[in-house]
Parts: structure tokens; sequence; C-alpha cells
């Protein structure tokens, strides 16, 4: 092992993501001389990152080849390792959510898990046909249900990543305690993590924390003036850990308990004056600033003047990826947050729903770490429920059942009655991009 | 084995119960010359049920011992059998809907698993010590949870029985045909069970049923003024089976589905002019007609000169219970619906949970048949829901955690905001006669 290596990125046209995973790879000297194949089906985005990336790479002097390609399989042909960020685009995500508000759902409801696992599903088996030995690294939404539907469809080495583990960086800083110097074990399942291990250099945080709570708090959300995406501290992260015992971390507070998002003003009371990441106004705050961001790299990148190491400094990025191939392919061992079939790791959840937990990255594999059995409330409360919501998922993926689509709908706790369940579905499927969905599941 | 067997009976002060208990051993010969302990804590209620059988056995000339005592470990004393009818009164329940319903909770709810999960693990224990080769037989409820519970905390021989399972005679008899030639199979767990053959002389009845909901329904329920517990053949019924594909059973559909109970409206449009078995309406009905029958038993066994075999005529009740200690007792092979820990009898649901299928019943103990797979959207959308709530019902009652007791609450459909959860509870937990359980529950 070791040296250059074939990287595949589907969904290449995520710019911000492939940004910083072209900084990632010219910063990680192990890899130099890999090649790494562009995949989007948005020739413009394609040939925009493919560009930004060789002159990235010459900027800086590294040796690393950039390909582009609509072809799918010709990019997996030889590939090591295929990194798949590709989902739906948000454009259809609001057009779902504004349906769904108007039949009295606040925020509505998205559907585009079913064509993401579809899409997921595709590489899989493209992947299986055309480099079958190749590491499979998932790290578009969503990881949960999509990483359990490939684990269990296939037998490819399959990963799911994501940062939301790095949300006990924020409680540090709120604390006023140096972030790097802080040790959390968060596992569980993606977006569902918890706070078994909260440490400052070896000092259990915890009762800091409730101190915190006690004297602090109320002060901290009456003064502070939250950003949109600052629910790492908010009441309702607060609030799930008064409930269940461990804190919440990350992403994890934007999604679980239904009582925090009825509506948008019971989302300000738990987030704070935006209703946080979430909400109408968090959300396309959230939206805007990506269609900045995107613009400005597409505007960087049209300039032939601009000098990008200078636009877009070459410090590397929070995310694992890059260091994980690195680990993969040149032995560099190291402890990683991973998204892995459980078989064991967590205790008392079934063996074949895939997980978040630590593991041993290294040329011999992923290794995950056993962290033993988490508390039963936040088992029987948050995991199993989502646990089931997956299985409800797959089933209706597996089956074209329309009405085990329908209990997604029913089961939430937004529905008043099965009517309004009913037809926010057939609305929904009768959306013009979600034509081939519906007609996968019967009627 | 054979012949005279001792039975106990813990709360033998259910007189309905308990009077066709008496009848059904008077009428069962293979146990002639058996011992009954009748135990209860009500000893005007006890008195009564030990003379009425007394009499009842000598106008039939029937050699059965009956015994009562408020000792419940003098009773299991060299018992083989154990019989557990006991439950919380209806008078504390009906305290706890009442202070529900002042709170937004339309029938409020029912904290009585937790005392009942408490008297039945008592009597367990004493089985335990006592009479260790007895057969427990469970049938206050809730059977589902209570067996799971017993048979996960004991090495027992425990069976959970219920009569909802011939709620698909109703199901014939509105079809017009003779119930007594109709066969069913309805496995699931107690108050969850959904029929996976439905035959009449060999013919499947499912079309039949289908052509009786296109053509027949509707003028049904029109015309139809339902008795209040005639909830087989409701539209809430119909739409159970429409939304999961199988009919469900008996007390199923009773409890199955928020989106029929959220108001008497809602239960009306389902169930009928009434509101269902578990409207305000129907529950006081029953309520009422409960106290008329046992009223009645205790005028006549207060009457000395009452012919009870005349006022009670000597019929076989449809319960299994007697039946199923002849056959256990005396060898008489015969199949009967009990409720056992699953250990592969439905497939694909967990091995340490109690399930209802059909057993052979012998010399040889109870022998659950395997009964296969049940459909994906029962198992993923009514079974594993309610077990997940054991679950947590089961984790409040072993450790003690009133946070898992809020999670009963906070997942209800009716439930608007964590406040109103809590409060409730808070409420609930003050009523006196749940002081016991508030101080088992940490705050």
């Amino acid at each position: 092992m070791g040296g250059s290596v074939k990287i595949a990125v589907i969904g290449a046209g995520s710019a911000v993501f492939s940004l910083g995973l072209i900084r990632d790879l010219c910063l990680q000297e192990s890899l130099r001389g890999s090649t790494v194949s562009f995949v989007d089906i948005d020739p413009e985005r394609l040939e925009m990152i493919h560009r930004l990336a060789g002159r990235y790479a010459a900027e800086l002097g590294v040796d690393l080849r950039f390909e582009k390609t609509a072809d799918r399989e010709a990019a997996l042909q030889g590939a090591q390792y295929v990194i798949n960020t590709a989902a739906r685009s948000h454009d259809d995500e609001e057009a779902e959510r504004a349906l769904g508000e108007q039949r009295g759902y606040y925020r509505g409801f998205r559907l585009s898990w079913f064509p993401n696992l579809t899409l997921m599903m595709a590489v899989a088996r493209d992947v299986e046909r055309i480099c079958p030995d190749a590491w499979l690294i998932q790290s578009g939404n969503p990881v949960f249900d999509g990483c359990t539907l490939m684990t269990r469809q296939t037998s490819l080495k399959i990963v799911g990543l994501c940062h939301g583990h790095y949300g006990y960086r924020r409680i540090g800083q709120v604390l006023g305690l140096d972030p790097d110097r802080i040790r959390c074990l968060a596992p569980g399942i993606n977006h569902g993590i918890y706070a078994t291990h909260l440490e400052y250099e070896g000092e259990d945080l915890y009762p800091r924390l409730d101190e915190w709570i006690a004297s602090e708090s109320e002060q901290f959300w009456r003064t502070h003036q939250p950003e949109y995406n600052d629910t790492q501290m908010s009441r309702a992260a607060i609030e799930l850990y008064r409930l269940l015992g461990l804190m919440p971390i990350g992403d994890t507070v934007r999604i679980t308990g239904w009582q925090f998002h009825l509506d948008l003003e019971t989302k300000k009371k738990w987030y704070g004056p935006l209703g946080g990441f979430d909400s109408a106004i968090g959300w396309a705050r959230y939206l805007k600033r990506l269609a900045e961001r995107v613009d400005r790299i597409f505007t960087v990148a049209a300039d032939p003047s601009a000098r990008l190491t200078e636009e877009f400094p070459p410090v590397p990025t929070t995310e694992a990826l890059v260091p994980i191939i690195a680990a993969l392919a040149n032995d560099h061992r190291g402890e990683f947050q991973v998204n892995v079939p459980n078989r064991g790791a967590i205790a008392g959840l079934p063996d074949d729903v895939v997980v978040e937990v630590p593991a041993v990255v290294s040329g011999w594999g992923i290794q995950p770490i056993q962290v033993g059995r988490l508390p039963a409330r936040i088992v029987l409360y948050t995991l199993m429920p989502r646990i089931l919501e997956m299985e409800r998922r797959l089933e209706a993926f597996r089956s074209g059942d329309r009405k085990m689509l329908l209990g997604e709908l029913l089961w939430d706790h937004r529905t008043r009655t099965l009517e309004q369940a009913e037809e926010t579905l057939e609305a929904l499927m009768a959306l013009p991009f979600n034509r081939s969905m519906a007609e996968r599941l019967r009627g």
C-alpha cells in the first residue's frame, strides 16, 4: 500500500465540498501523484471544479492529476476510493417544503431520502461491478439510512462520514476552554450522537457544563444573538441533555424531539431569535450564504488572473475525508468518527444497523472501537425510533409500497389527521421531479 | 399427571371472571377433585366468591374444593396452577383519566400498568419461592408488558391469556356466516393481532370481506347502531385493514392508530354513534354494565334461596383458561391462542418479547407454533412501536427513572407541548393511590 491512489468523486459539482477536498488533498503529502476523477451531471459546475483543482494544485506545485467526466463508470475504472457526495438539489427540497407548509406542516416534508437512496444504490452497484475492492465513502445524506442499505445489500467496504461530531468544540468555546484540548466520545447513529465522555485535559466537563447551565445559560441565551447554525448550546440542546441525561452533539440538536419544531415561535423559543438552522429564516440564510460561497468560487474560478491560494488559503479543513484516505492508503494510523455497521460496536443496538462510532483507521482498514451500551433513555427515546424510521424507509424503498411511505407522514407528530397525511403524500408524489419515485411506489 | 390439581386464583374478587371460572371448572370432568384457592384483598368480595363457588358446585354435585384466604403465600402452597387476574381498580383509572382530560388529553392517561407490573412481579416472586413448578397464568393486563417482564426476570412457566382473538367470529357474523365454521390465524402481540389466515370451510374469506367493504359496509355503518363493544367491523377496523393489509382482530381495533382517538367526534366517525368501547360514552356504559353484572352476582349470592345454576346456567364460557389447565394437567391435547416468549414463533420479532400465537397444549406443556413472518407494514407500523413502548415501560419499572415514564406521555400523539406532558405526569404522580409509584420513580 501507499503512495498515489485514484479517487473518484461522485457529485463533484458541490463546489464548497470539492474546494475543501482539493485543499486537503493538496496538503496531504502522502497522496502526491494521485489521480482525482470528478463526476457530475452538471457540466458547467464540473468544468469549473476541474479547472479550479488543476490551478490550485499548480499554484502549490503539487503533483496531483485531475480528470472530469459525466460518465460515472469511466471514473470508477481503477478507483481505490469512491467519494459519493451527490444528493438531490436544494431547489427540489424547497418545492417539497412549500407544498407541505400549505398543508399545515411547518417546514414541510422532504422525501429526498428516496431519490438519494436510489442514487446511492446505483453508485454502489457500479462500484461492485467496476472496482469492487474500492472504499466507498458516503458523505451525501441520509448517511444513516443509505449506509445501512448499502452495507446490507452489498459486500463493499463502505464508510459514512459526517462532521457533526465536532459540535463538542462549541461546548468548549462557550465554557471558555480551548476546543483543541477537549476530548469527546459521542457515539450513536448519524445525527443522533451523545457525549458519553466529555473531558478537558482529563477533567470531566459535565460538572462544569451543569454549573454553566445553572448560573450562566439564561444570561447567555438572553444576551447572545446566536448565529443560525449555533445550535450546540441552544436551549433545545440543554433541554435534550436534561431529558436524556447526556449532551446531544452537533446535528443531533437540529433534528431530535418533535417538541422543538412545531412552528416558528416554538423554534425561536428553543433555538434563539432566528429559530435555529432549520427554521424558515435560518434555512433561507443558510441557502443564501451557500449560494454566495458558490458564487464566489465560480467568480474566482472564472478569473484567470486570480490567485486561488490567496482567495482560498491552503489550510486544512476539519473534514476527516482526506486524512482517512491517507490512513487507509498509507497506513497513517489514526482515530476517526465513522459510520459503519454496528456488529457489536454499540452494545444493545442491532448488528445490521450502521452506527456512528470512533474507529482505528490504518492500512488494516477501519476497525470500529467498541463503546459499550448507551443509556436506556437515549436508546429507547431517540435511537430506536430513528432506527424504526430507517427500517420503514428501507422497506418502502425495497418493496415499492407507498403505504410504507405514508407512515413517514402519519407518524410525524405534526400530522393531525390521516387525510392530511394522505393528501400531502399524494401532492408530493405529483411533483414533476418525483415522477420516477411515484412510479416505483405503487398507489 | 392427570386428575385433581390445586389452582390458586389471585384477584378472585373479579366477580365476572371468577363466576366464569367456577362454571368452566364445574363442567370440566377431568379436573374433578381439584382444589381452588381464592385470594383477594377485598374480604367481602372474597367471601362472596367463595360461597358462590361452593354452592354452584354443590348444586351440580361436582367434587371441587374451594378455599379462600387473604394470604397469597398460603394459597400458593402446593399450587400447580396460579391464575393472576388482579389489577388496579377501575375507580383509580377513572381518576387518572379525569385528570388527563383536564389537561387536554381526551380520555386521559392510565398509568395502571405500573402498579399492575409491580403486582405481577410480586406474585411471580412468590411463585418462584413457594411453588416454582407451577404454571403462572396471567390474565390481568397488561398481558404483553407483564408477561415479557416476568419471563425475562424469572424462569417460571408463564402463559398470558386474552380472549380478544375471538373477534374473528364477529367478522363471520356480519358476513352472514356461521362463526363456528370459521378458522382464523391471528398472530402478533397481545392487543395487536392480525388475521394472516381467515377461512370459512377452507375458503379464503378475504375476497368476501373485500366485497362486503365495497358494496355493503357503508349501508351497514349507516343503518347499524353498533353496540359499544362492536369494534370488530367498525370503520376503524376496515381503515386499519386498508392501511396495513390484514384485518386487525379483537382489541387491536380499540387501541391501534392515534388517528382514531383524538376526541369524541373522531371516535364517533370511526367507531359509530357511541364512539366505540373506549369513548367517554362507551366506557361509561361498560363500567355501568359491569357494575350491574357484579351487583347481580352479589345479590344472587346473598340470597340463600336462589338457585345459582338457574341464575347462571352451567354452559361453558369461551375462555380458554380451564381447557388449557385440563390440557396441561391431563394431556388433553389442544390448540390454543397463548402469549409466550417469541423465540422464533414469529420470524423477525425479537426472541425475548412475548408474542401471541397459537400453541399445541398438552401434557408436554405449551409448544408454540411457528407462524412465519408478518407483513412489514404490520411489524414496522404497529408491532415494533408497541414493543418500544413496552421496553420503555419495563426500563422505567426496572430503573425507577421518571424521565422514562415521561416519554410515555411525550410520545403520545395527543401531546402538544413538553410542559403539558410534564405537568400531567406530575399531577398523575400526585394522586394518593400513586404514592408508592411516585416514590419508586425518582424526580
